[in-house]
């Protein structure tokens, strides 16, 4: 069975700058992030990981408004923590290609094999503007460009095999020039000539995460993800999105067990079931209507809702959000159309479903994880928790009971993400080619 | 007078993986760059100084094969030390501003204020192949674009106010809304909207650092540098070059002591003058004539000399070089004229012109060095010497010579590199504004 992989993402991608523990600065503050980042790694955490985002108006949420580029981030993580796994958002969209591939594989050695590539492919619309576009890509170009992008990327990480350097200085030899391959790219979005100036790091490549619930989301994780964050309301649906991901991977020629279903959970732990449910009406009676109106707008390109009247119908957006988060957009229109739904209620349905199947006792927590898992509804988790002390008692009361059970790590296994995360290394394709 | 600013290029700009002292993965070794910082910063250096490149080919000098990222790089470093500057090359030519902008910045606020970007256009033709380019931009070009991307970059490190973020928990406030303020870049080369979602910096910018001597070169570096890497073989040259850079940025209504003059140099210590023309006559006979022959074809597109007869007159090579390095091209190009050299000699001319001005005792080096700095032909160096043992020879023999004339520090002046640069913060320009 394994062990349930265990991730955290990092604070800038929460709204808890009011919280007494966070100082309101952690979104910027390097000390805050490689502190969090060694409580995870003390908790033998696989992995933490880094949203990110390019857009920004006044009216943005604050956690948008105000943070660290993620790679920058995550390079100053890497020399101060040794084994947990390093994952930061890049967009396909507004990225060459060779930029990319160069700073993901800078940080896999410096972090001696623990970088992860979450690729994105930008959902907001505004991001154009500052990339000297007037409109942002249409979704299928911007799919089909995340595509043939990773696709680029991983070729050009497969540049150097991994002998190609021997650096041998009694007779003066630094590199084996046959081991030195171009790419040669020329394709629908992109040309790449190759190769990159940096040769092959402990896990051979960086490990591919990706998001993304639309058709074309799923295509491109079953293309070329190696972990998939996601949310899933129920075991039914978590295991229903597992087996369709992996029937399409399979059907591309993939491994089906090479892709890891890791989706975002809030755990709200009490000492009882019954305090835990009360923390949680709190958490939602807490949670402000106008922020939730607000954050409405974005899968519509922060579209501004307060203009509407809240108890008319919800309104009719035409094709609004096309360009932008389109899934979400979708469920959004077609949640308000199926229950006759007024604006109200379609925010306040947002408030409510912010509810976590994994409320409870530690016990009642620890139960739910593993009912989830050994159901195959997920491979690990990706913790949204990042109050301190919130996360320590994670660690402390859920992941003991877990241990005892063998279904999560005491140590690692590995000093790499692959490695932890139980994935191959992927051969050089060069070096596979000359072996066939 | 001040003192003589100091710093010190990576390991990844030299020729040194077999020296005995040099692991033959330095290059790649992130341990090994901040060891050296370390070491830079404990004999009080003002900065280190990262370069870089983007193309390829199994020809490729060995330096150039094998290379992290600079900033990548740099980050971590970052936090490894504490008032060292930390300067990374990016092309303008081959990026977009916003991604630049932001990185920067993050490494900035990384850093604690110690970011400096060497700005460079890229010389290397080949790198367009890698950027969905045909062709390399032409010199006018490049130097328009990089003008517009580096006023483009500073417009968005002011995108907020100095005190735009009260983060005000008793009162809810995280920001000041009118402190956010969007760029509307409309350019010949570049349209960027803005803002960027980062805060100002403990320096408020990051330095700028640019080198380049041709016309266009200069006149970049007037309108811009903060500092200018550049080369002097000679008190009158350097002298010559520094009055015609403060004339030119006078003229563009620049504050001239605001750009400071920092030559790379190379000094060759022994315990007597005798001794260390010895060893430079060592090194410069033991470069290799097949090496220097190869690296002649970089200012031409990496061309290939090999080809011709080394005896007969130097090569006809036409309008070759012109989208590469120009100046240093043309400069090649008329030695050879105005000469009547063969290859032969020109590749000769080469290996000899490494003999550095700053060879000798501790004391003549002190001197020299002194006599430059007062004769205004340098406000710092840049050190080419990455042999541990011999930048600590430097630092142990010729700096207390410097700091007992007081013209070295014996401490830091601040912890930004602004701050030890004696360079003010750039009022942000919306403050300016409104206080206007």
């Amino acid at each position: 069975m394994g062990a349930v992989l265990l991730g955290v993402g990092g604070p800038g991608q929460h709204h808890t700058w009011l919280d007494p523990e966070i100082p309101g600065d952690a979104s910027v503050d390097i000390r805050w992030y490689i502190a969090r980042a060694q409580q995870a790694e003390a908790a033998r955490f696989d992995h933490v990981f880094i949203v990110d985002s390019q857009f920004i108006t006044p009216d943005s949420p604050h956690h948008y408004l105000n943070r660290l580029e993620p790679l920058t981030l995550l390079s100053a993580v890497a020399v101060h923590t040794s084994h947990i796994g390093l994952v930061g958002t890049l967009t396909t969209s507004y990225n060459d290609p060779f930029n990319i591939a160069r700073r993901l594989a800078s940080l896999d050695i410096i972090s001696g094999g623990r970088a992860g590539w979450n690729v994105v492919a930008t959902g907001d619309g505004g991001t154009a503007g500052n990339y000297g576009r007037k409109e942002h890509y249409d979704y299928a170009t911007r799919y089909g460009r995340a595509l043939e992008h990773v696709r680029v990327v991983q070729g050009l990480w497969d540049s150097y095999e991994d002998d190609a350097f021997p650096r041998d200085k009694a007779n003066g030899v630094f590199f084996d020039r046959s081991k030195q391959h171009a790419l040669h790219h020329i394709g629908e979005h992109f040309q790449v000539a190759g190769p990159l100036n940096l040769q092959r790091s402990p896990q051979g490549q960086p490990v591919i995460f990706q998001a993304g619930d639309s058709d074309e989301g799923r295509d491109l994780g079953a293309s070329v993800a190696e972990a998939i964050f996601t949310h899933a309301a129920s075991i039914e649906e978590g295991v229903a999105f597992a087996r369709d991901i992996r029937a399409r991977a399979e059907a591309k020629g993939r491994n089906p067990e090479h892709i890891l279903i890791v989706p975002g959970i809030s755990p709200i732990l009490g000492d009882t079931d019954e305090q835990a449910r009360e923390k949680e009406a709190a958490i939602i009676g807490g949670k402000s209507f106008d922020r939730a109106l607000k954050e409405l707008g974005r899968p519509f390109g922060w579209h501004d809702f307060t203009r509407y009247d809240l108890d008319a119908p919800f309104p009719d957006l035409g094709d609004l959000g096309d360009r932008s988060f389109r899934t979400q957009a979708e469920r959004i229109k077609k949640l308000a159309k199926d229950n006759g739904f007024t604006l109200r209620q379609v925010v306040q349905h947002g408030i409510e479903s912010r509810r976590s199947p994994f409320t409870g006792s530690p016990l009642t927590v620890a139960n739910e994880i593993q009912k989830w898992f050994e159901a195959g509804a997920f491979d690990g988790i990706n913790l949204t928790v990042t109050v301190p002390s919130e996360f320590a008692r994670f660690v402390d009361e859920v992941l003991p009971i877990l241990r005892e059970r063998g279904i999560a790590r005491s140590e690692y296994d590995a000093t790499t993400l692959r490695g932890n995360f139980g994935l191959p290394i992927p051969q050089n394709i060069h070096t596979a080619e000359k072996a066939a």
